[in-house]
Order: C-alpha cells, then structure tokens, then sequence
C-alpha cells in the first residue's frame, strides 16, 4: 500500500486536535464485489508527528479495488494511521451509503497507553 | 511579517471574550505550490492587552504567499498573537476548504500558566 | 463494457418519463490520474425499449477506472444510453464534486428526430 | 388482484381534482427478489365515477409480493385505475428508494380521447 | 343544517379575493366509521354578498357527525357556499390526514357563467 | 378618525411601488366583541402625492376599538388611502390570524381610471 | 455630497449587469430625528460608464445624518448615480427596518430613452 | 451623554432576566473614522432598579458619532448600566458586520460582588 | 380585572406541565401611550388548582388599554396566575415586538416554597 | 498569463451546457491594494472546443496578484474564454464578498454571432 507519509508535529508538547474528513473514500464489499462509499472522519491529537494530507488522500486511494467488511476498514484506517504516527489519541468514523435499506456508521478510537 | 499592533485592554481585571472570524483566509499548499483557503476563528479572553484589528487583518493578509502546511499555521497564529497579547485564554480553529475530497479542520488551545 | 440490458416497453405508444439518479458515479481523471466523483441523473422517455436498472448499475461501475472527461462522460453516457433504447427524449446531468476548488455540471440533451 | 370498487361522482360535469398520495407502497425486484419501496401518487379528474379509496388501499397492499418493474408497476396502476374508473384525465409518480446508489422517479399520464 | 348567515359585500362592484382557510374540519368515514381531518381552503370572489365567517365556522361543525366521502364533501361545500353567495368565482380544496398510509387532496372550483 | 398626512411625490412621473408591511394591526370582532389581530400589506404606485408613514401608523390605530368586518376594513382602507393620495395603482392585503380554527386573507386592489 | 467617481466601462458595447447591495445604509428621520436603517439594492446595466465602488460606498455614508423620507432618498439615489454614469437600465430597492410595527420597501427604476 | 433613566424594580426580590437585544447600533471606527455596526445584546438581572428602555435607545444613539473600539464599546456599556441600576448579574454581547473579511463577536459579563 | 376562573386539577399528585401560549397580547406603552405587541408564554406545574382558559383569555384582554412597562406585566401576570392557583412552578416569559430598533425578552418565574 | 488549454468537443453538433463554478477566486483591489474574494460561474454552450478544466485552475489562479476591478475581470474572464474557445453561448457571473458593507455582483453573457 502508498506509505503514509508524516513530518514533525509544528508544536509538540502542546495537546491540539487535527480533523481530516474524507467525503469521497469507495472501497469493494468482499461479498457481492460492488463498490461501496463512505466519508471517512479521521481525528487526532499528534504527539511527535503529524500524517501529511496528500499521501493520506493516496491512502485512502488504495482501499478502492480492495474487497473488505466495513468493520475491518475502519479498524485498519485506525491501526495503520496509528502506527505511522503514535499519536495521543486517533478516533476513525465511517460513514457508508445505504445499501438495501441499510445506513450503516462504525466508530473505532486509540487512545495511547490504554 | 506584518507587526500585529495591540492597545491596552480596556477593561483589565474583568474576564470577557473576543472573537474574530476571518472568512478569507489564504496560504500556499508546501507541497504544490497550489492556494489554500481557510475560515481562521480567533477567539481568546484578554489579559493587559487586545489585539487591534486592522493589523490583524494585515498579519493574515502576510500568509497569502506563504507555503505552509495547515497544523504549522494554526499552531504558528496561536504562537504569535499569544506572544504579541499574553492572554489569560486563546484558541484558533481553521476549516480549510475540500482538497482531495478532504476538508480539514484544526483546533489549538493555549491557557496562561498551564 | 458492461451491456446495458433492455426490456420491451410495458407501455408503447404513452409518453412518460423515467429518471434514474445515480449519487455513487466514480471514474478517474485522464490528467492526474485521481478519482472523480459525480451524480449522474438520467431522465427519459422511452419509445419502445426501457433500460433495465441492474444492468445500468453495472454499466455505471464500468467508469470506475476510466480516465476520461466530464463532457466525454456525459456525452458518451447519453450516446450509449440512447443507442441502446433509442427514446423518445433522453437527458444526462452530471455534477462533479469539488476539485482544485471547482465545482462542475454539465448536461446534455438528445431528441429523436432532432 | 382486489377488485378497485367506485362510487358515482357527487358532482357530475365539474372539472375537479382528486390526488391520493401513497408512502406505503411495497413491491419485490423481479431481478434479485428483494422489496423495493417507493411513493405512489395518483392524480387525477373524474368523469362519472370516482375510485373508492379503501379498496385503493387494497389494490396497492395486492403488489406485496409481486415481482416486477418499476416501469411496469407505473403503468399497470394507471391502466388499472383508468380502466375502472375512465376518467377525464389520470397521473401516476412512483417515486423509488435508492437501490445500488441510485434513485429512480417515473411518471406517466392518460387523457381522455387522446 | 346550519344556515350560513350573509352580510351585504361592502365593496359591491371591486373584483377582490377572500379567503378562510379552516384548519380544523372533521367529519367521518362512511365506510369504516372512523373520524377523518382535513383543511379545507374556501377561496371566492364575491359579487353581492359576503358570507358570515361565524356561521361559516358553524356549518362546518355540522360535518362532525356525517359519514361522507372525500369527494362528495368537497363538492357539496362548493354548492352550499356558492348557492347562498352566487360569487363571481370560488374555489374549494380539501386536504385529508394519511389514512392507511395514503394522503388526499381536493380541489373544486365554480366560475359564474360557466 | 386621524387624517392620513401627505406630502409631494418626489419623483412626479416615474412609475415606482411602495409598500408599507403592517404587522401590528389589531380591530375588535363586531360579532364577539374580541380583539383580532392581522398584517395589513399595503402596495401602491404613487401619482403626485405620498402617504406620510408616521401618520399612516396612526391612522392604523383608529381601528384598535372599532368592530368591524374583515371585508369592510380591508376595502375601508383601501377607500380612504386611494382617496388621500389618487394612485395609479394600490392594493391592500388584510391577513388574519386563526379564529375558531379559521385562517383569513382579503385582497383588494384599485386601478386608476379603471 | 461625496462626488461619485466613475471608470470607463471596460466593456463598452456589451449589455451586462452590475448589482452593488448595501446592507448598512442609514439616514435620520425628517419627522422624529430618529436614525433610520435600510438595505439598498443597486442594479444597473451600464453604457459608457461604470461606478467606482469605494466612492459609492462615500456616496452612502454621506445619509448618515440626513435628515429625509424613504420615497426621497430612493428616488435622490436613482436620480444621482443615473446622473452621474447614464446607464441603459438602473434600479434601486430600499428596504427598511421595522418603525412603529410597519415594515417599508420601496422600488424605483429608470431606463434610458424612456 | 444621554442619561439613561430607571425606574423601581417592580418584583423585588425575585430573581428574573430582561433582555433588550439592539440591531441597529451604530458608531465609528477609531482608525478608519468609517462607520460600524453592531447588534448589542443586553441581558440583566436587575436588583433593585431597572432599566427605561426609551432612555436605552437615545443612549445608544450617542455611539453613532463616537471613534472607539470594539472591546471597549462593549465594556463601557457594560459599565455604564451596571452603573446606573446596580444589577445582580448583566450580560453584554456585541456582534460586528465583516470588515476586510472579519466578523467580531466580544462578550462580557458582571456579577455583583464577584 | 377579569376573575381568573380556576377548576380542581385532575391530576393531583402527579408533577405535569401545562403550556398557554398567547401571540395575541397587546397593551399600552406608558411613556409613548403607543400600542406594544407581545407573545406570552405561561408555562406551569399544577398543584391542586388549574387555570381555566376562557378566562385566561378574557384576563389578557385586560391589559388591551392598560399603560404599563414590559417588566411590570410579565411579574404582574405571573403574580396574579400563581396567587389564583398555588402551582408547584410557574414561569412567564413576554416576548415584544421591535421598538425603535430594540427586541426585548423577559423571563421571571415562581417556584413553590422559595 | 497562463494558456488556456483547450480540448475537441467531444459531441461537436449537440447543444449541452457546461458549468464550472469556482468558489475559491482571490485578485488584489486596484485602489486599496487589498485582497477581494469572489465565486466565479462560468456556464457555455462549446461549439467546436472545450475548455480543460485544469488549465482553467491556473488561469484563475493569475488573478491572485493582479489588481483589476470587478467589472473588468467579468468581462476579462469571459473575453479570454470565449476567445479561446469560441462557444455558441458564455456567461460569467462574479458574487464577491462584502467590502465596506457592500455585497457585488456582477453578470456578463456572450452569443455567438449577436
């Protein structure tokens, strides 16, 4: 997958909140093989690094083709931005399209040293 | 860069809050030299000093050339105007317009003392 | 491609109207090489041969690693559709959500005979 | 199917206009068997007869577990509906819920003598 | 049935528009025996004599009790009020409450003369 | 009652509308002897004269103790203000609030010369 | 007064149009001495000349202790930025705030040749 | 400056909330000599005394030809009416129209005895 | 004054609320002798006594021509409702019309045994 | 300034509609040297030649640092547009933020052959 590229957090030792919201994220559903689409709610609070926004667009790129469940994804998103930057503490919302009737939301949250 | 002008709080010793929301902020994108659009909230609780507001109008105007990325910014307004007022409270929050797909949102808090 | 599967028309010779508004349409842009993403309304009224909807889904999913226009699209999607069904009047709208701060719409409108 | 029953028109050689608006309507994809669901409204001026609208009710709740398209569901309730009551002029809208992404509005109309 | 009182229209001569929009009409199914609502929507132009909007209010507390269709009452408003003002014009619509899942409207008009 | 003040339109040949939107109109029921309560809209093409607004406010609170019918006050005003002024054109709406369930809205217009 | 300064219109030739809406437009009171606020919609279609926005902004701000009637100042704007760019089309609307419960807007336009 | 007359708390001893909210305020800025505007939002619990509103309104008017800031706008009218009537809290928000793309909000608060 | 009739609350025992909300009332400025407008919400929890609504209405009346400030009427209606039917809580908050560019809100309430 | 790129109308002969509304528009003021903002809406018909969307981006972007009046960059823009491109029909709307209370816009149109 893109690596998911990071530069040093402007202001460590100070606690403040970075959003990065994701209207157009679209993967495969591994069951029926068509596509899904979601928005992606990425909050975190950076300790020593920060996730640069265009490699993290290319992230999200590379779930396009790929065929995963909606819980696995956003686990995933949450244990891959994580570990690329050890963060204080990271939350992923997902938010998908309804499909047969169905509007489904998933929330995951990493907070460090729990 | 622009010298932020201040005057003496009128009203030392009473707790109250500004806010200033500028809906036309502008940068540059470090990585591609492409504009940046942001609504930039300030909001603090003054101590001696307010911050006067046509050169903080000039302040922002000086990042319209700038490449710079979003979390440096918030964290550089923060560390600035704190500097330039010593107040007992400040927070700035900036929403940058959809790049990618993705809108942005930053939050930095800064307490007096803490 | 996908082809686009059709049905005889449970009412020929009665002038009505058929919409199908697809929010999930994504292709990719020949330029840069990143997802595009729109709602494609098709609007139609049918002569002798309707379109038959999973069919169409399917068809729509055929753009989804495409590098191609928006005008392209919307004209390829009007020429493809009317080809198939050759109805009475057909209209494709496409809006496109917002890239380098640009929101785009384009539509385009066939008439037999005309 | 019910029976559709009617009753005279109290007013007999007045244009006026009837609308029952249905949000309860459910029917099956004759393609995958699963329900659809979708708003049915009817418009429409009587001549001498009017459609009874409790046996309307029934009519609609007769499509429960009926396999068939969108297109032709439109078309059948108007053929239905004029053919037992021949009014001056009848519209039917079906207004669908999204399925695959997509949303789908279909309208057809009968006058009389055209 | 309450008699509906007129007065003398003050401005005989000026073709201007009343209208009393009752939000509280009731009366009962014939079928099932249950209670139904609507507004009904009294829009008239009068000639020579205006009605009463007290004994207006009266006459339609008569419809509490009376088992009568959508249709009948519409039309039979219509001639009552236009028989004891003879407007230039007026116009009756009645909208129903959802029964079984369906939603009514009404509209009936009369035009001196024609 | 209060005698409506004028003064020289300013603009003698020029075509041009004014409105005056009242929205604490208040009269007394002639019938019930109760307060109601409406806006009175007023719209007119001024020829050579101009209704004074301050005593246009005053001339409104004359009808606060009088009893008086919705149709008679609307044309009254409508009387009076043409005769103060001779418009080319001037309309009054009269929009009260719900009595006995009932919703009330007069419209009278006058046309010079016609 | 503030003169208005004008430009040449850099599209001689061409009929577009230009609104210009002020939001914070204030006078006084002929009658009471008290300050009135309004809304003032410019639109016009220039000829040879176009206004200078800094200027017209001037042009306004000399009403603030202007002592005159809504018909007036509408007809005085029209009249003076007419005079000052002869435009084919030019329109003003003031709307004011609420006195004494009565809402006031007013509408003049002039069109040239006419 | 216009004294601002009071007159006897007439529910003494009860704890109740008044709020004038004020959306024409007006006055001028210190460095552009421009006009601003604001809408100032008074909310008090008075104690013994309390505000007259006509005396209010011809207080506020004295700001319109005044050069000061924002934030001691909002203090000095804080101060001078907690002055007058003494009250056991007193609230004063003040909301500015944009300048160069800023939109201010200042918010100050007295408790008695704190 | 009209008597306030009053009738044995059905409920005793259990703490429930009642809301009478008035968009109707009207009094006297005293200064100005002008007519103001109000909304006024009673809301209440009942102890052993109700508030009969004939009568509430008739006592609303009342103020029709009574001259009388804002913060009078709101403590003089929430004391006269609370005296004729001892409720466990009872709040009044009068909403005014604009005057002189200033909206006024006020809230007082009564709560049994403080 | 940058070129337009251009690209074959891919349906030469159908008359559709393309939009491209640019939220994000920044040039200097030629009097203040100040920055203004504005959402540009270009809408064509193309005859022989599209427009290339990312080209258009770095068009606009040209404006960042030019000093150039409102009307002139309508018409500039759609000038260089329609030259470029020579389409049946263009039209260029400009809505730009307030500056010293005033809110502009400004519309041109071009016809082929007009």
């Amino acid at each position: 997958m893109t690596e998911i590229e990071t530069f040093e957090n402007p202001a460590i030792g100070r606690k403040y909140e970075i959003n990065h919201i994701n209207n157009e994220f679209t993967s495969v559903c591994p069951i029926t093989g068509l596509p899904d689409f979601a928005k992606v709610h990425l909050r975190y609070i950076p300790d020593k690094i920060c996730i640069e926004l265009k490699s993290l667009k290319y992230y999200y790129f590379d779930y396009r083709d790929k065929g995963i469940f909606y819980e696995e994804i956003t686990n995933k998103i949450l244990d891959d931005l994580k570990d690329v930057c050890d963060p204080l503490e990271m939350e992923i919302t997902t938010e998908w399209t309804v499909r047969g009737g169905i509007h489904s939301i998933i929330k995951a949250k990493h907070v460090k040293g729990e």
